[in-house]
């Protein structure tokens, strides 16, 4: 069960003009399942994405990264799930440019301004003939976005549609923003296997999107992590159609500026937590504050050493405050000269640790009250600067090994 | 149920000339089990350990290097567990400090003749009422070395006892090497929660046995992972007391010297590689060897990579040939320039990923077969150099889930 995940109803997911969707049931994998999507942005749309940094990353993340250099206007996306196209050589990028091409052919693009996403099973080549066969059928069935069934047909192992929609008042009028994301495992710092979209129609020239997405990925989806493996095909897009007349940022130095990133941060991060609040088998959601490091890389490295414990994850499943497997982390963190005297740990608000050691008014039963609970802050003050990082992750379950041991059968 | 790790019978354990070893049921944490080993040395004995890298080590890995590094020569060990005296702070050292006095006084020796080490749980204090009264216990029982209570009362989330022991001809003679080890969770590179000792009869000088403990450490207890976690209390130690007639080792060049090493290696090899096969839930014993890497650290990397996913372990514990995942941790192993058209995918003997991409003749029921088996060796070449290693680890069970939520319970 997904952590205090709500699903938005389809009607409080705002269209976004420029936008149009279309969606099939390819059987890529599994048989009645929307598996592909296709989405298609109106002319002069600003597209920027970021991508895993794995270095096995998939043929269809190669693909992107090419057609977004390309300069050529970004005008269409199309989205499959069920095999990831990676680990694939050269048919793989055979593959992605095909499945480009053939959007391009329909929509009358050409192939470069097209962006290819695969999630899925690795080391397996993509059933072409039936992705064909269901990208004819999404494109004719092209329309206003239905944001809840783009969220579904994402899915893989993900146990809910994940989407977010807002209004924000700037400038003259009305922006909207919608998203959606989808990921459960394989999720870790630089991308996941996960993809995340999201569409505004205010106008943004593309360097400023460029910079803001880079901005936003940063503030979110590389800030969460569930079991510390990075995907070979993690993607998140930001999409600008420029529609609305409300706002035109041209260099983000514009009065509406912040209004409007702030928006696309707050989104961003929105659609990433709810990965992690359906992360694979997850019971619990957990907020990692790490503060007073000498630079955000310290910040960041103690951060995910916590997130990615097995033993610290398993004594949050249990609801078990044995918290010096937090201490232990922060140690192993890689640190090399962390005093650790000068640590300070809490669990919620209560002070489990003093300088290093157990805080002699510390009780059992303080930790064992926070650790009850379904949302759950671990706090820890490294006594060495000022810089500081959030991260969220997952506590670690039986549930995580079934679905990972049983995940292709 | 530990992966084909055999328990030596009690005589087929070797008692070392020199070593002296007595034990105590000091409830530290549990009733009605050993739970403190007093080793007492020989005099002129040489003592080398390497201890834990993590920032957070505990009061006791504290003690030792300072006792270590006095050089008044060590004479004996004391070892509780049930309780790590880590994240202990002030009174945690003050705690290690009493217990090696205390075995110093009954012994007729200084404190800083004494090493003191303890596994358990983190974040609380020794019971130094029932420890001091164990230590008098097991002093009064000190008698020739039973290696197989010895690995019994060092155990915690243990299965079987651990323990080594050959005899080996060399020079005039024959040398004894026993050792015992403990460690089933909490493993990870730069020791775990686990402890190592190992005894000889050679006459080894200290500083050749200083540099064979780190060599032996590398070769084997820092070559195996669980889950990734360091521990706070990480400690080999290899004793040797010099009763042997056989060699006098002086500078490690005597021709005789590569024997010893080797016998040692190999001793430590089968104590690390037994913490394996008992590892926290253990079905499989995996075997990571990594070639053609640029440097040994680029080995390292891929291998502990792979190695700690948990993804990767899932599949091995559900016997599920989803090799693609093994290629995901290869990509995030951290090498920048990795091409992954370079890379080669062994799994046993089957080539799985050729230049990166799936073999065209490989087929799934090869990669099945290997699967089912209980020992599986991945190999991975980088295509980048001569540098190679090897890591032992598990898979990833349901059993390693519950008995982490339940450890403390």
């Amino acid at each position: 069960m997904p952590v205090n995940l709500n699903v938005p109803s389809a009607e409080s997911l705002h269209p976004v003009a420029g936008v149009d969707m279309g969606y099939a049931m390819a059987q890529i994998r599994k048989p009645n399942r929307k598996d592909v999507l296709v989405v298609s942005l109106s002319e002069g749309a600003s597209v920027a994405g970021v991508f895993t940094k794995n270095r096995f990353c998939a043929a269809p993340v190669q693909v992107c990264q090419a057609h977004l250099q390309a300069g050529k206007g970004i005008r269409a996306l199309v989205v499959n799930t069920g095999c990831a196209n990676a680990g694939t050589g050269e048919r793989g990028l055979a593959d992605a440019r095909a499945t480009t091409a053939k959007v391009a052919e329909l929509l009358g693009l050409s192939p470069e301004q097209v962006l290819v996403f695969s999630t899925g099973v690795i080391l397996e080549n993509l059933p072409m003939d039936r992705l064909l066969l269901g990208i004819d059928q999404a494109v004719a069935g092209l329309g206003k976005a239905n944001w809840l069934d783009a969220a579904t047909a994402i899915m893989t192992t993900d146990t809910l549609p994940k989407a977010t929609s807002r209004k924000v008042k700037v400038g003259q009028g009305d922006i909207t923003l919608s998203g959606v994301s989808k990921g459960a495992g394989m999720i870790r710092p630089n991308m996941a296997t996960m993809l995340g979209f999201l569409c505004t129609d205010a106008r943004i020239a593309p360097p400023v999107l460029d910079r803001w997405t880079k901005a936003c990925a940063d503030a979110s989806f590389n800030r969460i992590t569930i079991d510390g493996d990075t995907s070979t095909n993690d993607s998140f897009v930001i999409m600008a159609t420029g529609q609305s007349a409300a706002v035109n940022i041209q260099t983000g130095d514009e009065p509406e500026a912040s209004v409007v990133f702030q928006a696309l941060r707050e989104a961003s991060i929105e659609l990433a937590q709810a990965i992690v609040r359906d992360g694979e088998g997850a019971t619990k959601f957990i907020t990692i504050e790490v503060e007073e490091a000498g630079n955000e890389d310290e910040a960041l490295k103690v951060a995910y050493a916590i997130g990615h414990s097995p033993l610290v994850k398993t004594a949050f499943f249990a609801s078990d405050p044995n918290l010096g497997r937090i201490l232990a982390a922060v140690g192993y963190a890689g640190i090399d000269d962390l005093d650790q005297t000068k640590i300070q740990l809490y669990l919620g608000d209560v002070y489990v640790a003093k300088n290093g050691g157990r805080h002699p008014d510390y009780r059992e039963e303080q930790g064992q009250a926070v650790m009850n609970q379904s949302e759950i802050t671990v706090r820890v003050l490294l006594g060495r600067g000022k810089a500081r990082t959030t991260v969220w992750t997952t506590d670690f379950s039986h549930e995580y090994v079934s679905i990972n041991a049983d995940y292709r059968s």
